[in-house]
Parts: C-alpha cells; sequence; structure tokens
C-alpha cells in the first residue's frame, strides 16, 4: 500500500468512552474533524455528545463504515474481540488503532484479521492515565505532553503509520516509533512491575487486623498516597495487563528482585554507607529523569 | 511535675530551618508567639526573618534560654547530638521536643539528658514533608492536615504532653498520642518499607546501559513518577531513618516480602483470577484509606 492510499482523516471514530476515549475526544475539540463515538451505555453516549466529547454517534456499522481512523480506547481482551467481530465493517484503506497497554497480542490480531481486508492496523500505547476509570473521571489535558508509543512491524504501511503518528502529535503528544516486543519489555518496566509493587506495599500496610487499622491509616501520609497511588486502578484492568504479558513482567520481577535484595543485605549488615550510596544514585537517576521531563516535554512535575 | 510548672508558650525557638523548621515557622504566623529561629547558615536566618518565617534570632544559649518550648528541626544523629551539647542551655520547666521519623533513639537520648535537669523532652513526629529539603523548599501549608505522633513514654510529663500536643493542633494537624516502640514499628510500615521499595523500583527500571536510558525515560509517565516520587529524597536523611530504625524496618521487609512473593507465584502459575481479587482487595483498603483522610482529615486527595 503506498501513501495515496491512507485517506486524509476527516472522519474519526472513537470507541469506547471511558477515561482514555473521553478524554481523546475532549482533547480533539478545535480540530476540524468529524468525533463520531460509540459506546455500550446509550446515556454515555448522550453525555458525551452534550458535553462536546464527540460530535456524532449512531450504529457501530455506520461509525465503522464511515471512519477514516478509527481508535478502539476498550480493555486489551475487548479490543481483539471487537476486531474479531467487526472487522468486515471497516472500509478498505481506513485505518484502525487502539490504545492497548501491551501490543503484541494486539498487533498480531489485528494484522491477522485485517489486514486481509486492506484495512491497516497500526498499534499505539499513549502513556497516560490516572488511578481513575469511567467517562466521568475524563479530562482535556490528559494526554497533554504524554509520550505516545506507535508500533511498526515488517507489516505495517508507512502511510498508515504516518497518519497514526501525525494524529497523535496533533493533541500535543510525543510520538516514539518502537517494535512490538521491544514495546511490552519496555512498559513492563516502566509501569507494569509498580502496579505489582504498590498492590504488595497497599497490602503489607494496609491488610491488617482490623483494631491496628486506625492507627495504620493515621501513620499513612503523602508519601504513602503516592507510592501506592496506582493501587486504586482498575483491578481487571490490571489484571488483564499483566496475563496479557506474563513473560516480560516476570522477567522484571527478576530485575526488580535483585535490586530489593541488595538494598535488604546492605540493611541487615548495617552497611550504611553503602546504603546512602544507593539513595543517592536512585536519587540522581530518578531527578535525571525528571528534568528530561521538564526539559523536553514541558511536564512542570 | 503538675500542670501549673508548664509554662505557657510564648517564645517558641525553632532550630534548623530546613524544610521542616522554616514551613514550621511559616505555619505559625498570625499566632501570638515570638518565633526566635536558629540554624548554621546565617544568610538562612536573614532570609527567615526577612520572610516572616521567623521573628527573631540571635545567639543559641539566647535562644534556647528565652524558650518556652523548642522544636529542634535537625536530622536524628543532630538532634541527638545538639541535646547533648546543649543541655545546660535550656531553662528548667521548660519543653523540648523534635520532628525526627525515629523515636526510640531520640526519647531515650532527651529523657536521658533533660529530665535529670528539669527540662521535659516529649518526642514528636509530625506526618509531613515533601522530596525536596531546605528551607526554600518550605511552604506554610506542609502541616495542614497531617497527622502528628506525640509520644508519651512512663517519664513523659502529662502538662508538657499537654502543651506539646496544643501546640501542634495550633497549625492544624491531627495528634495522636503513641508509645515509643509502636511508633517505631508504625512508621517503618506506612513510611520507610516504601523508601526502599522506590529506589528498588528507580534502579530496576532506570540504572541500564546508557543507550538504552533514552528509551526507558520515554516510557516512564505518571505511575512511575508517583511511585518513585520519594527516590528524590534526600539520601543521607533516609539513610539515618533506616539506620535508626533497623529492627523495625527489616521486620516489615518480611512482611513486604510474603505479599510480593505471593503475587508473583500467582502470576507466574497464571492464577488471574486469584490475581485479579487480590488487585482488588488492595484497591478496596488503599480506597478506605484515601476516604478516610478526605472525610476526617478534609484532604481532598
Amino acid at each position: 500500500m503506498n501513501t495515496s492510499e491512507a485517506p486524509e482523516i476527516r472522519n474519526i471514530a472513537i470507541i469506547g468512552l471511558g477515561l482514555l476515549g473521553a478524554s481523546l475526544g475532549m482533547s480533539l475539540r478545535g480540530q476540524k474533524l468529524n468525533r463520531l463515538g460509540w459506546t455500550r451505555r446509550p446515556e454515555v453516549c448522550t453525555w458525551a455528545q452534550k458535553n462536546n466529547v464527540i460530535d456524532e454517534t449512531g450504529e457501530l456499522e455506520y461509525i465503522l463504515k464511515k471512519a477514516d481512523l478509527t481508535v478502539l480506547c476498550i480493555p486489551i481482551p475487548q479490543i481483539m474481540n471487537f476486531i474479531k467481530t467487526y472487522r468486515n465493517c471497516w472500509r478498505p484503506g481506513s485505518i484502525v488503532t487502539d490504545i492497548g497497554s501491551v501490543k503484541a497480542v494486539i498487533v498480531n490480531c489485528g494484522e491477522k484479521e485485517l489486514q486481509p481486508l486492506g484495512v491497516n492496523f497500526v498499534g499505539s500505547h499513549p502513556m497516560a492515565g490516572t488511578e481513575k476509570t469511567g467517562p466521568y473521571a475524563a479530562f482535556e489535558a490528559l494526554y497533554n505532553n504524554a509520550e505516545v508509543f506507535v508500533i511498526r512491524t515488517d507489516n505495517t504501511s508507512a502511510a498508515a503509520f504516518q497518519k497514526v503518528s501525525d494524529f497523535w502529535e496533533s493533541i500535543q503528544t510525543k510520538v516514539v516509533e518502537i517494535g512490538v516486543k521491544e514495546h511490552d519489555v519496555l512498559v513492563a518496566h516502566t509501569s507494569h512491575i509498580s502496579h505489582i509493587l504498590a498492590l504488595s506495599l497497599t497490602e503489607a500496610v494496609l491488610d491488617c487486623p482490623e483494631a491496628e487499622r486506625k492507627l495504620r491509616f493515621s501513620g499513612c501520609a503523602t508519601g504513602f498516597r503516592d507510592t501506592s497511588r496506582i493501587t486504586s486502578s482498575s483491578p481487571q484492568m490490571w489484571r488483564e495487563i499483566i496475563e496479557n504479558n506474563q513473560p516480560a513482567v516476570l522477567e522484571v520481577v527478576k530485575e526488580f528482585e535483585k535490586r530489593w535484595l541488595h538494598l535488604c543485605e546492605l540493611i541487615e549488615s548495617k552497611q550504611y554507607d553503602k546504603l546512602q550510596s544507593e539513595f543517592a544514585k536512585g536519587k540522581n537517576l530518578r531527578d535525571r529523569w525528571i528534568n528530561y521531563k521538564n526539559t523536553e516535554h514541558d511536564c512542570n512535575w
């Protein structure tokens, strides 16, 4: 497929109007685009139209047929089911992307189901979200300055890749091109492992006899609030993410344990100078990262 | 000692004008108090007077003699050194407290050195702070809605305990009475363990070959930002806290590892329904805690 076959994007379909989908609609306000939106609950479609989150809703078949670009903003298993169920609804030449947190399973499915029909699938993963869920947690700035991974495989159409990248950049994100496997290993490090950690921490601190809980509640302050924040995320979503990226997650589990055990050994053997050096190393690494986000991405963190 | 011997607090000495000391001075603005301040660097004393952080500075001996209540806002080892060095400067009947994150070592030292001289020592620990340090990171609202642990031991004067509690409550904090050992075990859970975790995470994610680091930087977003935030804290301070609370920290290390290993086993053996139940349990516990802080403490988190 060459560039001329990829349509200019005038009609964009947002499937799923939860935190990610509804925020996407909001972030597209003011662009010369027709935002078609669909979600299971009709009252959410009504809310989305009333609040300038989408311009139009309707039957799924109508929306998918009309869309130049479809963004699937639904949970990982649903993305794959949706593609299989509605594969014949899209126009040949149109482009489908998604916002799923793992990419190998989704991109494999999308390419397998859609490419034979002449529909382009390009996987995306915007590094945006909060611990909240649902349309009413959405806000226009969710994607501001976020990095968006856009997947290029051997099967990816260069024109479709470019269109998807341009689309993400139109809402103030930074596109990073990456391969599927590389992506899944990367986010196991930078995102998935944190959820297992935050959960273990929350349980170690708050899963205590009821009589002690009030005191534990008192002892938790802003440090715990932030370290544990993502424990308040959707249990189902995180189960699905880890389920669909298990080998990479287990790899990072080992990497984390190596660091953890070393620090615990330093504490056990009272090697506090070395412990302090580790704290200094960690601070330096994190401060460099914060500086990178603030200077190169205007994050103001 | 009975209540009548504890002086009304008119002169308060803040020793150390870092994040905690300078913010304390700011939070006392508008009270009928003379805020005496001292810190090693003269330029910080000048800055603090100019910016209405303290009312008066001067020689240490003068300040300690004048103070009805002294709050030691310096690092843990310095608190103990300070008490030993200046023990003869305080007026009998006056009260000394501190803001150190561990209490057994400090309270033991304070009582041993000061009680024989008729000076009251009552340990405090406000659950307030950020990952930043130094006077210029201070802000007036730092203590708002924070919980402050105030230590009662067999040697604590009831009148001095009341004065210290009243003082903390005068700056919109919530006082929680607690014993020394109970305190140190509690904060090992609710605070200290998080710092070892956040450091291990930061190292596992960012301590990689330089060639990969740019991509790791890209992959880290708001989840990592918050889970790792406290890694940017002072390395020396956290070394000192762990060094002075080692047995309790190691106890919580074991508690964390129990939870962590169980979760990893569920992932390894693909028991995803059980994993989801754990995520749900953690979310429920944390959401209950957030609700407690918001409804009982007006935190608006």
